[in-house]
């Protein structure tokens, strides 16, 4: 298979940096991954994301297969071009949302049928399926379809669908084929079980991808829990390639998984909590609904170089929180999404300074500050 | 009174071109004012409000005294601080939005008493009230508090508020005393009734004003009819100073009230419908919602210098429209306030070269052609 060059420039105990090669341009690591649901990242441009340091955003296939359809999209040019994001894009199956919005699903050995949580449509996404959708949309890294297990679940029903995932991981990588500077990214499973997450890892090492998600996590459990199942896992990830945390998560998660050897992350929270009145801030978040910021003349912080936290004061946050305004959701989805990309670009700094322990720990003091 | 000063740089027939001089910056005349109701231009920055070519935004002082409330907004240094917009504003007097938001309104001689919508607590808007308010917010341009009757309405109900908005002038005048900088404009009514209308605006140049409204036009009656009252009271109205047709309107209304001799304009109309869908082109309006968008991969208009009129496809925009997506509003806002500008920009250049006639006759050729 072609693979995407994954220069690791620096390591600092389990944690690495580096960057990630794409013919449309690089993605540094550790990469956070704004999620653009459905061809947009909700409330901002395009543009401004760029400016906020991503290089790379997350397109949901079980979104955009429903609308605007991915053949429309291939027509019109492509994702890239659809949504105005030229930077590289990763896709994710398909699989996590079908499990958790559509309704009347029926899983089999070769598929999932279901029906559209917007119209009560029937859709069938199989492995082969995931893949030509995100060969359609044109994605820079395609993700193989998997079944996600939701947790707490049954020893032997994370063990199917595991088993499950692997096989599916195979047929992804026959349906891909050998597409010249595009990366095909296999799944992890195996819930909160260690030999089973351990077995996953190396049923997908075998097949051989150019990177490695781990799935199924921050799905309900607790944090430690997820932190011990990347314990297991990673140390069965080869070296060389990128590891990708899916669906995680809080900027303390973050700092945490970097230390453990995760490369990439996406996450709605950041973009989920700005349009709910939260923002993430090197001092701990703060929510803006609170009555407290009413009378506040001072920005969410003076220091930051984010129009969005520097430039307007926390009582007229508070008051577009309070009124529903669309420029509070527009500004407060700013403010994190920056704040998001300065912690990466933190911790790819102290990586490269052999300093990401006393990053990591400063970092958190400051969040213990309160705002 | 200190008087702001009104350049007439050049007239074609009725219709003049200038400049209102603030100290916050110059407003060019004909102005079209985007709609800042509480305290934003809704799904704008101020940034980009300004880049379409605004001089001048309108503030609510029915919305901004419920929320935030006038005296929080002075404690934090006035509406232009709060919002972000360093340019002159212009805040109506409260009375339109009683009449059309408020529960429970209860009129007498002096004043206003009526239920917020939003929480149902008890204000009152009197004459000084409402221009206390509006020097609180800090407004370049302060509205006298009128009556403002639904039409068709019985001419005595007509009469009877026009006497009544002459009174709340008058105590206008007195409570606004002779600021610095700042411009008070007296409001005509009179309904439908052309005599009345005439009384209206004699009734109040003998007051004084920096500028003369008019207003009650655009709340149900047909465009002639509007017409008409204006063709009846702008010959009643000094030259030397501005007129501005509150709430109005359409491109359509805009031309052919230019053409009559008006200045100023304020609507909700291309935010309001930016947020559900509908575009203002120069080749007649687009409902984005429509299904023959769907696969159009032309944008609004390419030959728009309007970042989301140019380089955006339909078909984008429908799928942003038909999935409710924020950016959708975002984008559909920006080309609407963009065209509104443009489209007084054209009107000043074509009055300053004589043409304007043409110039109206050439721009509604345009729309009748369809994008």
């Amino acid at each position: 298979m072609s693979t995407i060059p994954f220069d690791i420039a620096a390591t600092d105990g389990a944690a690495r940096t580096g960057a990630l090669v794409f013919p449309r341009g690089e993605v540094r690591t550790p990469a956070f991954m704004p999620v653009g649901t459905a061809a947009t990242v909700k409330a901002m441009y395009a543009s401004q994301v760029r400016e906020t340091g991503a290089d790379v955003v997350l397109g949901n296939v079980y979104h955009l297969m429903l609308r605007p359809g991915a053949e429309r999209v291939a027509e019109l040019g492509g994702l890239h071009r659809f949504m105005g994001w030229p930077h590289p894009i990763l896709t994710d199956s398909g699989g996590f949302q079908v499990m958790s919005l559509a309704s009347l699903r029926k899983l089999d050995k070769d598929g999932v049928t279901f029906r559209s949580h917007v119209d009560g449509s029937t859709h069938r996404l199989t492995p082969e399926r995931s893949v030509e959708i995100q060969r359609l949309l044109g994605s820079d890294v395609t993700m193989q379809l998997d079944e996600c297990v939701r947790l707490p679940a049954e020893r032997a029903e994370v063990e199917r669908a595991m088993r499950l995932s692997i096989d599916w991981a195979e047929r992804c990588k026959v349906a891909f084929g050998t597409p010249e500077g595009r990366a095909l990214f296999g799944i992890v499973q195996g819930g909160d079980q260690a030999d089973l997450r351990r077995a996953s890892a190396r049923g997908l090492v075998d097949i051989g991808f150019d990177g490695y998600a781990v799935g199924g996590l921050a799905v309900g459990e607790p944090q430690d829990v997820m932190l011990a199942m990347l314990e297991e896992t990673i140390p069965e990830l080869p070296a060389g390639r990128p590891r990708y945390l899916m669906g995680v998560g809080s900027p303390d998660d973050l700092l945490k998984s970097i230390a453990r050897g995760v490369d990439m992350f996406d996450c709605v929270m950041p973009t989920r909590a700005g349009r709910h009145g939260q923002v993430f801030t090197r001092f701990g978040r703060l929510n803006l609904k609170n009555a407290r910021h009413a009378d506040d003349p001072r920005p969410i912080d003076e220091e930051s170089a984010c129009p969005a936290a520097r430039d307007y004061s926390r009582a007229y946050l508070h008051h577009l929180v309070k009124t529903g305004e669309i420029l509070g959701m527009m500004l407060l989805t700013w403010v994190n999404l920056d704040y998001y990309q300065r912690l990466m670009e933190g911790a790819r700094a102290a990586i490269r300074a052999g300093t990401f322990e006393a990053y990591a720990a400063e970092t958190t003091a400051g969040w213990a500050q309160g705002g």
